[in-house]
């Protein structure tokens, strides 16, 4: 695919718009380029092909490998700032951009805090911030051992990458456990926490230390896949909505993050708080921003690695419901665009552009307004219906918990 | 500029993303490529030069003239639907398009009323909506004689095109109208109301004749240039409000309009509305409909010449205020970001791209709230700034005609 490289290169000058360069053209480098329209920069995403989810409506796709230096220093020639819309980039190459001159956001030394679960963990313990109880393992003897003081389940999770696009393995068993050691992955073991929910809760920080927090919000995953998001968390306490936000703000800052934090995290059945997984980037728990807070965490991404002033996380409305769209057998999205945009005027769709597959994220919704259970009730008819073209009775939209809004 | 054909040509079938081109590649269109990104379309602009506006954020950008049969014909072939972001290609070249099987929304036949002045003139009054009083005039002898029941100042408007770049102008001398008259334009005489503030009306209607429309601002023009638009128009008598929604809705269905209708009206001294302008496009008044209604304009024209349901046009906040921002000396419009957005963070910009020149619209600004001469202040003091550099105290923030919202 062909580019225009006219306004690339050199220091910023008086009027040139500065150039952002987004490794990876997924769905979060779609919407990223969607933000970046508003604030008059340049945005050029590195896709593994020209028709990737970003690279339908960036006008300035460049192709290449992630994993490739070559590329990557290509890719990031005249770019003001590298930024990311996955975490799989090598850490070597991430510091071969650095080491070039190049500036990127975050940076190595804290990206690899996301490649690496075991650092992670460690830092996290370091901090003194509570995680579910951990070891790495790596024979089905230290997983037993692991096993006798956090009993079964034993969740195993690849320290870095994974097989079959998982790194997150809930085993049951001796058994269960040894099918995944035999992939020969260096291997963490974790306690399986009996949580009530999931909570998350989503950062900004910009290189000079400005920080801004989104209200805390609820992840509901089905099959370990996120299948909605309520904001705000309902009935969640201002005081442990205080102590989220805190620890967002505090694990970015001790981080060094500039960009998003995303911080997933179980709310115990005593009320407790622990950090599940961190990701530093736009992240699916955060999509309900786009039509539900005054600044997209898209937005608010764009103005952090710029480091720009960050905008306001205020909400535009009560409660905001999130709901992807997973895809089912019919490969027409837009056919179905009709019936759910006719039901339902207020609501807000993004459509991702990439082929349906059953179970694949292809898009979602957002509801908004006042009344929690009516939104959510709103958000899930429309992402079902988009999803298998079928009407769910509301009676039979009760989460795998059990959990109503 | 290369782009992407993949998807273009043949009938919709199952998977297939719908492609919208629009003709012209200003703000209007950039604008538009957003919005097209969250319905999953593809999205297509013609572009005069690959550094247009929209060329700068389309992954999609055709370079061609919009005046050529030719390249107009090219730029369709795979498009589902023509539309435009400006009203300047000539009537032919429209009903060529049609001919040749391409679907055009707006359909020429209403486009003609747009670039006709005196057939939209005779069409409003055969459909007995209040205008200013008008004549077809090709002498001074002629608008001597207008002006002996009207008075002077009086307007002369090219009944398309113009020159120096403009198409309209306040005559108050006949020395005045004989300076206008000697470019050798077709011309129309109007009655210079003497109204008390200006309105506008935007209604987007689809093919299948379902209509929205947007609650009515006002807009404040300086030197004939739209400064700032005050949504919802302050202080207006429901009665009226309805009364202008009514005449949008109205004159949709009775012009054929498929996509937005932007109506310009004065609001006399008695109260009256009285029709100045048609746009058949996104229109700079409703460019708060971004950050301010649930369906933003450029959304709504893609839904309505897509035939989508059309979406919510209630708004976000009791209060939105957007403020043009016009060229100054000051070519570096980012480097001015910084302090705006600090000052405010939740003040919404959009930027267009465009090189910086004195008076030319380059971006806007929106502040929303619920006290409307605050939300107004903001709104101004972030334009004025970014166009100056220079804070203005709040004492002079009162537009030419001493209305404060």
């Amino acid at each position: 695919m062909d580019h225009q490289h006219a306004h690339a290169g050199g220091p910023a000058s008086s009027g040139r718009q500065p150039v952002v360069g987004m490794v990876g053209a997924g769905q979060l480098a779609r919407m990223t380029a969607a933000a970046a329209v508003g604030l008059g920069i340049r945005f050029r995403v590195l896709a593994a092909g020209p028709d990737e989810s970003a690279a339908q409506v960036c006008a300035d796709t460049v192709v290449g490998d992630y994993r490739s230096a070559e590329d990557l220093l290509a890719f990031a020639a005249g770019c003001d700032v590298v930024t990311f819309d996955h975490e799989h980039v090598p850490q070597a190459q991430l510091e071969g951009l650095e080491q070039a001159g190049h500036i990127v956001r975050p940076r190595a030394a804290t990206l690899r805090f996301t490649q690496d679960k075991l650092s992670m963990r460690e830092l996290l313990g370091n901090l003194g911030v509570p995680c579910p109880r951990f070891e790495p393992v790596s024979s089905l003897e230290d997983v037993v051992a692991f096993a006798e003081s956090t009993g079964w389940p034993v969740v195993l999770k690849a320290v870095s990458g994974g097989y079959d696009g998982r790194g997150v393995w809930v085993c049951g068993s001796p058994a269960e456990a040894a099918e995944v050691l035999s992939h020969g992955l260096q291997l963490l073991a974790e306690e399986y926490v009996h949580f009530e929910r999931e909570l998350a809760v989503l950062v900004a920080r910009s290189p000079s230390g400005h920080g801004a927090v989104y209200p805390v919000v609820q992840s509901v995953q089905r099959d370990g896949i996120c299948v909605e998001v309520l904001a705000p968390a309902p009935g969640l306490s201002e005081a442990t909505a205080l102590d989220a936000q805190r620890l967002g703000l505090e694990l970015a800052r001790d981080l060094d993050v500039t960009g998003l934090l995303a911080v997933e995290l179980f709310q115990t059945r005593n009320g407790g708080l622990l950090v599940n997984e961190l990701a530093m980037r736009p992240h699916n728990t955060g999509h309900w921003t786009i039509d539900g807070a005054r600044t997209s965490q898209f937005e608010q991404h764009l103005r952090a690695v710029l480091n720009l002033p960050l905008g306001s996380t205020l909400p535009t409305a009560p409660v905001a419901v999130m709901a992807n769209i997973l895809g089912g057998t019919d490969p027409d999205l837009h056919g179905k665009l009709n019936h759910v945009m006719a039901a339902d005027t207020a609501l807000k769709v993004q459509l991702y552009g990439k082929p349906v597959r059953p179970g694949r994220k292809v898009g979602h919704v957002t509801a908004l307004g006042s009344d929690a259970a009516q939104v959510r009730d709103r958000a899930r008819r429309a992402a079902n219906y988009l999803a298998t073209g079928t009407e769910e009775a509301a009676g039979e939209l009760v989460d795998s918990e059990g959990i109503r809004a």
